[in-house]
């Protein structure tokens, strides 16, 4: 049995290798040394989060903790690196570069699991660590995070308007780059999905890999009937690709095979067309020749929406391929996630830029329920409680990962699917919903107010 | 000084690493099996085009040939990848994966440059080479060009739109993973922009880097000044963000500043607010104190739109840092490409699905100019002249990259400007533009329908 835990292949899988360091803004650099230089190395807190819901969204799912953790504890400049910044003009001197050497994570990270159902302005993770190497990481941790919540918050909806049938993710061609294709597969399988066609992705998260039979694969035999009867005698229960001519020719030619030649077939997929008649004619033609086994898969330009459609008009489907628009979000393909000081040596810090404000000082999340159902969020100093749930928990610790945050990728998305069903019937659909509540704790709101003064009066006198 | 070229960490830089065969989707694995299990090996043509313009878009921009060729000259499967196919359930058997164990790309590639503008039905790429072997690659072929091509298409309107004035890219962050983002820089770079905040990306292909400092700098001082202070001492002629409280607050601050301590600043950076009322208040406030040399550089949710509002209002500023909107292409974060088998046994194939025509056979495009102007395109055989100018040419022969495909990424940069600059005007405008004309030949088009007969009238005799 292939373990993708014990796989070499899977040890080379850090997409940036020994550079993950670099991949960082300038900028991060060179305050960095700024502090370095300026003896400045207190305890900062970085809080990560997304400001607001895109319109197509009532929650975010986040996800991406494990892989962002793997890179922490990997975390280091190597010499290539270091000769690079050399390089730079003079902007990083020896001494600095010396210190770049020696910095590895040892901080603490306290995050919300991963398959946590989450809202604006709640913290996907808070980072406690000198101020100059929580500085550092941040480009890294933003990557991470927010590229995986994004695609886990699309696939949600995705899984949602399946209603229980299997979602495969088709998305790996059209994903912005081969690191989204892959964590997209991760990201798609917490929020539900059935299987990935990624090979790669399966080889490496360990999930079903899925697909048969392309057009081109079809087109290649001088006759659709001949291509079907060679490609189903390798693949016995296969799932054969009916439309490269004409979908209803197609069903038609394969049922046919299938009673003259004793073909094994498990499903049919049609790719393009009007997929609710196609379907249905697909069935139709299907069930009269006695084949209710065989089952019927979609594919093509699909989103939740589209879906919703189908199976709102009784489509007899039961599966759907789902590529391009769950693999970029494409209503929705960036969020509005970001990285902010909240505290330096132990002081609350806050931004004042109009519309970008950020609240002070590392926070909790509390989850109310009532009946198993969420009915509200209070967001609270780290050091309060309030009635419901805490999210937040130690991640890690001293830069070590914490065992509760070493789970498998079966228990994150059972995780996700216990989550997101304790959500309000209107907050996990598809529709539009009226937005969740999140409070802010009266003792968080007067932190916020005291440190606004303070800086209104600094700003006055300075 | 540092050379990308030979940086041991651009060795490491592929980011699928000893991987990259596996990045395929599952049933380009079973049709080759398929094939090899009946003994097809003919030549196949393969080829890659994007179906049509998203409505805010005149033309695509191609990018990344450079490092899908490279990838192609080092495509194996190794003992890990074919331990894993081994592994899932009987779909493999040795013969097969012994077969699959010596397969190389020793195919052709007829290809535009990268940096050629392109329009909807032309080929990228042509791939030719033995069917198995052509459908194996083609995920990654759609992966790495699509991205590319993505990116350079948004960023070369943001460049546009910025009439001559930098682009910074500052999308790493926001960008949908890792690989969007270091590839991206590149393609920004192609499209004209003039550096990347991205450090990794900066040492991988010898990018200018860019970037000073965030707003969490500031915060960590006890007050806006002592940071500008400590700053700029640290780096002179620097360029400091001043909006992290009252941006005209923080200009008035820094101008006492300039003259109180002789601080050397370069600019200013405004990252939140009315940029062009604030941009006029800065510009006004500087120049009074006299200097006029400090530059005004803007960034915060930027697009092409934004940046010619600003522009066409007369905002004096200096430089943009693009993000989130050009790091996802925000408004066509997917392109409709496709990747599709024209050509087998020497004999044109096609797939005739509503709405997903190809064209048979092997191409060519030919692109008219008059005074230095493009006026269309004309879509041939590959056995066809026509006026103007031919567009693909050959990549890699028989697996070996052509000597005129290694070009310098600059070089690259200077090609795509010059075309760009060849296309007529409203086309080459953020504004929507009539459609640029390509036609296809007679020829062609003879050849689509006597196939499509072909087709059709196997269909009724079958």
């Amino acid at each position: 049995m292939h373990d993708p835990r014990q796989s070499p292949l899977s040890e080379s899988a850090n997409d940036l290798g020994a550079s993950t360091a670099l991949f960082a803004d300038l900028y991060e650099l060179t305050m960095a040394r700024a502090y370095f230089d300026l003896g400045m190395n207190d305890t900062s807190v970085f809080s990560l989060f997304i400001r607001k819901l895109p319109p197509t969204r009532n929650f975010f799912l986040a996800a991406g903790l494990g892989t962002l953790l793997r890179d922490l504890t990997e975390y280091r400049f190597n010499q290539r690196a270091l000769d690079y910044l050399a390089s730079l003009d003079g902007k990083f001197p020896d001494p600095f570069l010396k210190w770049l050497e020696k910095v590895r994570f040892n901080g603490t990270v306290r995050a919300v699991p991963e398959g946590t159902p989450i809202f604006p302005m709640e913290p996907i993770l808070e980072i406690e660590a000198p101020i100059g190497v929580g500085q550092l990481i941040e480009t890294l941790v933003m990557n991470r995070i927010g590229l995986e919540t994004l695609l886990a918050s699309k696939a949600a909806r995705v899984v949602t308007a399946a209603e229980g049938r299997m979602v495969a993710d088709f998305g790996t061609r059209r994903a912005q780059g081969t690191d989204a294709a892959l964590r997209g597969a991760r990201a798609f399988w917490i929020a539900g999905a059935g299987g990935t066609s990624n090979v790669l992705a399966g080889e490496r998260y360990g999930l079903p890999v899925l697909g048969t039979v392309a057009h081109s694969f079809i087109e290649a035999f001088p006759s659709e009937s001949e291509a079907f009867k060679a490609f189903a005698e390798i693949y016995p229960g296969t799932t054969l690709l009916i439309d490269t001519y004409d979908t209803l020719v197609g069903v038609r030619r394969l049922v046919e095979l299938i009673h003259s030649e004793n073909l094994q077939i498990g499903g049919v997929r049609i790719d393009s067309g009007d997929l609710l008649e196609l379907s249905r004619a697909t069935r139709l033609t299907l069930d009269e020749a006695g084949l209710t086994e065989v089952k019927i898969f979609v594919s093509g330009g699909l989103c939740e929406r589209k879906l919703s459609a189908l199976l709102a008009a009784g489509a007899p489907i039961d599966g759907f391929g789902v590529g391009t628009e769950m693999s970029v979000s494409s209503d929705a393909p960036a969020l509005d996630i970001v990285y902010k000081l909240t505290s330096y040596a132990n002081e609350g810090r806050m931004k004042m830029a109009p519309g970008k404000r950020t609240l002070p000082g590392p926070k909790q999340v509390f989850r109310r329920y009532r009946d198993d159902v969420a009915v509200g969020d209070t967001l609270t100093r780290a050091d309060e409680t309030a009635e419901g749930e805490p999210l937040l928990a130690a991640a890690m610790v001293d830069g070590a990962i914490s065992p509760t945050s070493q789970l498998e990728l079966n228990q994150i998305r059972d995780y996700a699917a216990q989550q997101i069903g304790r959500l309000p019937t209107a907050v996990r659909s598809v529709e539009e919903a009226t937005p969740y509540t999140v409070d802010v704790s009266p003792r968080l709101a007067a932190d916020e107010a005291a440190l606004e003064q303070r800086i209104t009066e600094r700003a006055l006198v300075e």
